[in-house]
């Protein structure tokens, strides 16, 4: 009998007819039955006469499932046995305590995400650099397009299209002549035939990162486009969600993100966001995060099909220092996927220093939320990890993963915002025990020390933190009114964790 | 016949009672008349039987004066003469174009302030190297205040009370016991006897301002208080202000700010303060600047009274960048008045870089408005910049310098928030021939080119400005698109000054 690692993906490929269009007039679907589930998952053509369906088993144990086609299947029943997740197999990410996410085995998930939108459009020499970056454990979320990109520094076509044929001629394109909008003539594409080696290069992608412990963010909808894939007409949209998700979801660390920027997609509305969600919520069987990356203004994050915020920031100034108010607002887990990415570019988003950038995930974390990374360096060949991943060259990956480090000791799951006595952010548990563990952070502050006045008859082991240069230095064991002396330098923390009696 | 130059002071003084309470038993007022003017100004007791009665010409000329006074005066009518103001006497300043300021003789004034609450009350020793410093030209207006100042680094009596009467014993204060709200039992005040010499201090500090080029914005109350001077009841407050207009409003230099953070003064309601403002306006005959500080919340900066915002900032991550809403909503010149200080104590608002305030300068600046400065680095003496005057430790002071010149460059009177292709801050002339001149400032973006798309009949100048290491940097002359380089960093601005056809 075949195994399977639970949360793994169980996948049965099955001959059946090539000619017509099998992507439009064929169909095939299968029920997974075990002990604990009963699961019904579409499947999907993979070309050349190929159809596949997937499936992620939730539980350990045997199952048995059954195919129905819109074409005679030989043998339409069989079994399978999902054995105990390995090590690092912690099963999907799910929200938890309302405002934090912890994966399906109960383990605490603190995301640090970064993002390369197009990196999977890439060269296989580009996809490697990359991954190999990814293997440093900088980050654990990664936000990615489904659809190529076209942008300033973004003109060469993508290795692979996602339909059959023909792009517009992209010679002579260059940043002095880019337009935001442009029209799509010169295109001339099938939008209900896939390309399925397209969707085959990011399933690749989503497995590699699978076994680098991250989470893969995809975008199914952007409007970076001269090909037209934005515009496509309601049949051909809804043809595409079903195909991203037959394929796409019994893979555990994916997360839909149903746009970059939905509102710059001038031709979609909110009725056409609700109709690709409802179709995700009945699609989709494992229930992955579901959310919408704003432009300029948040998408209503209340609506029920939304599991956690996926901001980008709408000020200049003053952004993740709203988590705490967006939390109130959405009741969910705030994930600032944009705050503008270390770099040097003429963008305003694309230029502030590794220092901003990490101060501000640490704002963001302190506060209970999470935030995302991003780079743009200027490069020779045009290859900024923001689009196209590659090499990174910034300061702020191993803070970031410092950060992580710092994450994952909170006591339970995830940290809120508490009470200072000053103007520093104050990171408390979600859960914990009221004055049991705290995180007080000073930002652009330079304080040369700070004091505490707690109770006396608790006692406090005191830890000076470096968020910039990543050490933690032990500051002793204090009780009642205390003084931690701090070196007058930006991006210092300070963190209490009370310890027993002794 | 006496000559005082146009905007000095002229001053009479005469014999009168020292029995009984002169300050509130005597009276006396002169009043003077001119080609172009008649004033009537009050003048007060000085102690020791001597009156005084001041007078600020505001036109050249000859003038004779007529006193009259609760008590015998040998002769009433005497004249005097103004003559031309000297080279650096441009008079009071006043409000131009609705959001600048210029002198009464029209040249422009950009205000680049600092703070140093209580250096009038310090040791002459402190106080002349606190001149020293300001002789460096930094700044052209100092807040201070008229009251002694109690608070954290503030425990020391002051070298001068201005009342007669003894004050709480401060033996014991410091930091630990502090609190802000305390009573005033152990004082013993007449608060309806001044003592002059306290005040001739403080008219001594405004002449050496003045003689620096530096306004005196004079803050009149104010809540960090353990003797009960922010308490003394309604009628102890109008002889106050009458006192303190009778002897400083004859001096140029001096702007009125009614109150340091008046939203902490709890005994206080907006009755009161308008009271108090309705006494400035009936009694100071020179209508010098008037604005009042706040603590969280502004003062309503619409009243007509009030001839400029006075602003703290009341958000820790945004605040100058609010300048031109502010602008919009209130329709006055906005002086930053407090948005954090270059310095290195536990307090949030105390211990920002140099280069964070510096960028503070600029943004305000660039978009219409105006900044002030502050100091607050520990020191072995408990001397702060803010509080006390002495020395400067900063890297702020030269920089501010530095924009002041920038800032007098600017054509015309002043600037206002231009529009920019990017994220950056564009500061374009207040009342300029449009696409003139402006400065596009980047803040903590680190861009490393700027693309400017400009009329190709039109001719630039561009200059490069590092605001932090005070460079400005030829970049040429452009027509139509062209790119700028920039070296990527913090704190670069570029200026395009359009120039005749050659």
């Amino acid at each position: 009998m075949q195994t399977v690692e639970r949360w793994d993906v169980f996948e049965v490929r099955v001959k059946g007819p090539a000619d017509g269009n099998p992507f439009t007039e064929q169909h095939i679907e299968g029920l997974f039955e075990g002990k604990n589930e009963t699961v019904k998952a579409d499947g999907f053509y993979d070309g050349d006469g190929v159809y596949i369906v997937r499936f992620m088993p939730s539980f350990e144990g045997e199952y048995r499932y059954t195919l129905s086609a819109s074409f005679p299947i030989e043998k339409r029943t069989r079994e399978f046995s999902a054995a105990p997740a390995g090590q690092d197999n912690h099963g999907p990410v799910r929200v938890a305590n309302r405002y934090h996410f912890a994966y399906e085995d109960a383990s605490p998930y603190y995301s640090v995400g970064t993002t390369c939108y197009a990196w999977v459009h890439q060269k296989d020499e580009v996809i490697r650099k990359t991954l190999e970056e990814l293997s440093e454990g900088y980050f654990n979320k990664i936000r990615f397009c489904v659809f190529p990109k076209h942008y300033i520094h973004n003109f060469p076509d993508p290795v692979t299209f996602p339909y059959e044929g023909t792009p517009v001629d992209n010679s002579g394109l260059n940043e002095d002549n880019f337009a935001y909008t442009v029209g799509f003539a010169g295109n001339d594409w099938d939008f209900f035939r896939f390309n399925p080696e397209h969707f085959r290069r990011i399933e690749r992608a989503i497995l590699a990162l699978r076994d680098r412990g991250i989470e893969a963010d995809l975008i199914i909808m952007h409007p970076y486009d001269r090909w037209g894939f934005s515009d496509m007409g309601k049949e051909a949209d809804v043809l595409y969600w079903k195909y991203c998700i037959a394929r796409f979801s019994a893979y555990r660390n994916v997360w839909w993100s149903l746009a970059n920027e939905y509102d710059f997609m001038k031709t979609k509305t909110l009725a056409d966001w609700e109709r690709y969600a409802a179709i995700l919520c009945e699609k989709d069987p494992y229930n992955h995060l579901r959310s919408i990356h704003n432009g300029l203004s948040y998408y209503d994050y209340t609506r029920p099909w939304v599991t956690h915020c996926s901001c980008q920031r709408i000020d200049l100034y003053r952004h993740v220092e709203y988590t705490d108010d967006l939390r109130v607002r959405y009741g969910k887990p705030v994930v600032w996927d944009e705050i503008a990415y270390e770099g040097n570019i003429d963008m305003g988003w694309g230029n502030i220093s590794g220092k901003e950038l990490v101060r501000r995930f640490w704002e963001a974390s302190l506060r209970g939320g999470y935030a995302g990374h991003g780079e743009t360096f200027l490069h020779p060949d045009d290859i900024l990890w923001w689009s196209h991943g590659g090499e990174l060259h910034g300061e702020s990956p191993a803070r970031i993963r410092f950060l992580h480090m710092i994450l994952t000791q909170t006591p339970g799951l995830g940290l809120r915002l508490g009470r200072g006595a000053f103007d520093e952010t104050v990171g408390v548990p979600q859960d914990g025990a009221p004055d049991s563990y705290e995180i007080h952070y000073h930002g652009f502050g330079r304080p040369s020390f700070r004091e505490f006045r707690k109770n006396p008859e608790h006692r406090y082991r005191a830890e000076v933190i470096d968020t910039w240069n990543m050490t933690v230095t032990d500051a002793g064991v204090h009780s009642g009114k205390f003084r931690i002396p701090l070196p007058g330098h930006e991006y210092m923390a300070i963190r209490l964790t009370r310890i027993g009696r002794e």
